[in-house]
């Protein structure tokens, strides 16, 4: 399917998609791009890569590069790759990040058309982190998020990023950026951000793990999460996740009122609210 | 270890310690109480009782009886035993309810001194309910809070409660009720307000299964529980569930204040501390 692959960012969604692309034969060779050698040696060792370099233009050109760094670094790969890709006729450009409408907006600026860059956001991965947690199943039967090709996307990238995807295993769901962060940030952002103010309430009062029950560490197991990627996340979908919490605040506000004023029957209609809520938008 | 039991309410709770009190021998038989004879027939005939009634007046005497009826329905049987413990010298009282201070503040009162009721709360179960997901192991392991003994607490019903939590496999803790209605506020009530509340914001903006990652399930798990139970724990917790929400509000409150700054360093810096919080009180 490709010659040359280059991942860059080697943490647990490059390394599994490197490790997706050697095994199945997507590609002849993965050549991973980082900052930090240890991590780029430890992802060799392991099987994600073959190869690897600390400077993407070291390794060009190659016809597929995935941006799997934190969302905040996807900006600056993608106006070095602009500068590149004059000289490079078949290179497709996706990423993995979980906010999309900043970074498909630049694309769409640096490439007002032909554009070799096709977003996407794997909903893969979890509270780990680093290559040490990869595995090349990870993509298996995942839902990823596709941008809508309707925006001066070259349509032969499209393609083939749409069959990459599809390739290492995930279920693609097309979807214009916008509505894909407004989305996200009600199922993924605030729950985050809701995850961590539980734990450090939980902190504050001194409670130790004698107090907690399986329902806490559920409910806050994302807090567990890396906080470079999740600060990437707010401000790469600030106003989205502003607006999430306006509204959190407001539902919460319901609950604050009925047990200001003991309304029980208001209290229960609320609980039950939301576990039809939750049956919904889970669908189970 | 005790003769005739009687477990009033045989849902989860109720009839997975039938069941362990059957199974291990520790009683002779196990008597249900309960409003619905249909429930209470699908306890017996899962083994979790030998008989039923639903009135708990016809029952008794009895040696022991567990109250593991939703939380609000605990103080209506506490004072029909103090009208009935005048002439059973040998009962002991016991109970499962998530809230503490409301419920061991009314047995002090109405047995000021040799109380034969000693609060517990056993932390075991979650969303799901009825006896039908009931099991004998269901308590091991789990801690079992039960109420300091220095409140007018017939010595001999003391030991005998905390035996009988030890003998379904519970490892108890002794707590003053306060204390524990002021720790289960933040790592127990207030996470439970807080799924339910995300549960709701998710559905507002029709977000779909699409949407949904582990993070999401896992974060809302618990507000698919049962409404009743925790209006009850909301309605007996008032005070440190608002005193909760509150503090909860002002965390959240930390994270919006860094968004609307795009403030990158103190958003890091945040969930840095909210992981560090979840390992302290989670101690993994």
């Amino acid at each position: 399917m490709f010659d040359r692959a280059v991942v860059v960012g080697v943490g647990l969604l490059g390394a599994s998609l490197g490790m997706a692309l050697r095994s199945r034969g997507l590609c002849r060779s993965v050549v991973g791009v980082g900052r930090n050698p240890e991590t780029l040696e430890k992802a060799r060792e392991q099987g994600a890569i073959d190869d690897f370099d600390v400077r993407l233009e070291h390794v060009l050109p190659a016809d597929l590069v995935v941006l799997a760094t934190p969302p905040a670094a996807v900006p600056g790969y993608l106006q070095a790759l602009k500068q590149f890709s004059g000289s490079s006729g078949d290179m497709v450009i996706t990423d993995v990040a979980s906010t999309k409408a900043a970074i498909c907006g630049l694309a769409a600026r640096l490439w007002p058309e032909n554009r070799p860059f096709v977003g996407a956001h794997p909903m893969a991965g979890g509270e780990k982190w680093g290559p040490e947690w990869a595995n090349p199943q990870l993509y298996q039967n995942a839902v990823c998020f596709v941008e809508r090709s309707e925006t001066g996307i070259d349509p032969m990238a499209y393609t083939r990023v749409v069959k990459l995807w599809n390739a290492v295993g995930c279920r693609v769901v097309e979807i214009d950026p916008q509505s894909h962060d407004r989305f996200l940030s009600r199922t993924s952002h605030l729950p985050h951000v809701a995850a961590a103010a539980l734990a450090m309430a939980a902190a504050r009062v001194g409670a130790d793990s004698r107090f907690i029950g399986n329902g806490f560490r559920d409910a806050t197991r994302i807090a567990a999460g890396r906080a470079e990627i999740w600060r990437d996340i707010c401000l790469t979908n600030r106003q989205e996740i502003l607006e999430a919490l306006r509204e959190y605040s407001k539902i919460l506000g319901l609950f604050s009122d009925a047990l200001e004023t003991g309304d029980g029957a208001g209290l229960e209609k609320l609980f039950d609210q939301a576990r039809e809520a939750r049956r919904e938008v889970t669908g189970s």
